[in-house]
């Protein structure tokens, strides 16, 4: 069987991109094509198009939407490396732009000028996105100059932009009522958490009452992802993220320290100096340190900053305002809160990046059969 | 700009291959063309088709050959991760078996009944390599069940066969004139290895004399890496594989270790006795340990068998026959030496298996624009 698939960079993440027209709709049937296109059942992905990392082993179906005023669904699917199963339950930001540039590029949204907006509906968790995509003189761009924090290559220019994020996943910014509390993990010391669902649902760890900085090495963050992996599953039952006697997965709630600004260098090797940032944040990605943040939990860092007592207000050192400047392993990220009501953003808003890379036909084998294991 | 490429996996390796047509003939318009598409000059070749470990980061180009009785030229590109270079001057048999599959599968050679012959030729080194092709009831085939040691996938069964395989790169089997010979890298006391040409130029260290075993696991390898590295660069000169004043590169000699077959584990957890094989290798694959063997250091390794003295037969017992099995990490590969002529197999062959993963036209940023680094 041979499905067509286009191969974007969104940001610091890979991503295979099906048409809808190409795949099934039968989500079973659809996790099935896409662990046999990826090679995924196995740890390096030898038999497939999976790049065999987290932010390398993810892909979107998109399709024109029939909603009003929108203009594109995408369903994104977090491949699993050596599993052989698809993670549905989270969105992917990244991806995002990926998908704002490829429908301006494929055709499906008309050009309008030097910039075309695509509004996106998340069919994972509901949210409507918008991608601002620079189609300078009026055409579509295979390439650009613009940068993210993460890499020096340029890409297409997308301004990405979460709609009303809040509560999408569990109907509320709050979902245990409150702003900050304390979380009991194990035998130790109890640690301070905002538990926050705004672009993805997020638990964010106060580094202070965790004797940690959030300023970790990906190295020390690679020594800690098993307590942190225990802190997510503390948290995801009590923001009502599991069915009745469902396990705990690796993909929500997002898990992460969050600090004061520290003086830092950069994955790139960059020096940045306190001053320069608000906030400094270390994530997961499944189970390894993010090398930068997830736009999706940067969204629910900037969200959480925006209230008082939250452990972001705490480290930034009170309520933050329109800009949020999140100091990550790959560099700064700037994310802008915007048509603020009741201390919730009707808007949030990042500059990113987005290329092409390849568009393809993938030999997929009948699903089921022997792979790599 | 947009080229044109298939990916292929051969064996254990995964390589995109591009027809000649589509690429520059001139060697630094090539290199920058590659890196430029893998994205290569960053460690995790994020903005482009790399795959970031050495053996996804590979690449040929094929034409139909000019040479009477040769079907097919390749030329073998290992595209350096983060280097932002290539490196020429190897071969790769994985890849081969994927040249040989995709010349059947794009109609390059007419399919000749239930098996199809590709003689090839690689540019890099001069060898000369018949690729048989399983072409079950006269047609090309995308899938199949073969296995090969380091995955459970199944591919197209591809026979490779390696021809008159001795002294291709520096003129001679025994390129120092012995087949064993005391080496000393810095103070330590000197190890006893031989150099042989055949597939590639091969540096093997008797495992016993470095007090080792041959059997270490990847692990143990990696923290070998740096040892091994100093080995090679050792041996370059003597081998005659450095021009004047030019300093040892990565990938030539290939590196190993060999000794004694003892009991071990594959790393798909299979258990090997000992009388199921008749040689421990591990080898390097630019630094890193080879999840299983490269085909060009098999050919090497079962040639050194057939001479006496050399440290393959003082650790198989004595000179090997016909065929030659060799414990891997990824398991046990019987290669066939036949031919035989004054100690130097004529033929060397190896059963394979490969499968087309995506045929893609991938987009190349104009090379020399910033890229991650």
């Amino acid at each position: 069987m041979h499905t067509p698939a286009t191969l974007v960079r969104g940001g610091t993440s890979k991503c295979w991109l099906f048409h809808q027209v190409h795949v099934p709709t039968e989500l079973g049937a659809l996790e099935k094509l896409l662990v046999a296109a990826y090679g995924a059942t196995d740890p390096v992905e030898l038999d497939g198009v999976g790049g065999a990392t987290p932010t390398t082993s993810k892909a979107a179906v998109v399709s024109a939407s029939p909603e009003p005023d929108t203009d594109i669904d995408y369903l994104f699917a977090q491949v699993g490396i050596g599993t052989g199963s698809v993670e549905w339950t989270s969105n992917c930001g990244n991806c995002a732009t990926g998908v704002a540039l490829y429908a301006v590029a494929k055709g499906l949204v008309p050009i309008t000028g030097d910039r075309t907006r695509v509004v996106m509906r998340n069919m994972n968790t509901g949210a409507v996105l918008e991608g601002l995509v620079d189609t300078t003189g009026g055409v579509a761009h295979d390439f650009g100059d613009q940068t993210v924090p993460g890499t020096r290559a340029g890409g297409v220019a997308v301004g990405l932009t979460f709609r009303d994020p809040a509560g999408r996943t569990t109907g509320s910014l709050l979902p245990t009522g409150s702003t900050a509390q304390e979380l009991r993990i194990g035998a130790a010391d109890p640690i301070l958490v905002s538990m926050v669902d705004a672009g993805a649902p997020v638990v964010l760890v106060d580094a202070t009452s965790a004797a940690r900085t959030g300023a970790e090495t990906l190295e020390q963050m690679r020594a800690d992802a098993p307590w942190l992996r225990t802190v997510r599953h503390a948290a995801a039952p009590l923001m009502g993220l599991l069915k009745p006697g469902e396990e705990p997965g690796d993909a929500v709630p997002k898990v992460g320290l969050v600090g004061r600004p520290v003086p830092y260098t950069t994955t790139l090797g960059e020096r940045v100096a306190a001053q320069d940032y608000d906030i400094s944040v270390r994530m997961l990605t499944m189970n390894a340190p993010h090398p930068a943040i997830g736009l999706t939990s940067a969204v629910a860092v900037a969200a959480a900053g925006l209230l008082e007592g939250s452990v972001v207000s705490r480290a930034a050192g009170g309520p933050t305002e329109e800009w949020l400047r999140l100091g990550t392993p790959a560099g700064v990220i700037a994310v802008r809160c915007s048509d603020l009501s009741d201390g919730r953003p009707g808007r949030v808003t990042v500059q990113r990046a987005a290329r092409l890379l390849a568009d393809a036909r993938i030999y997929v084998p009948e699903p089921g059969r022997p792979q790599a294991a």
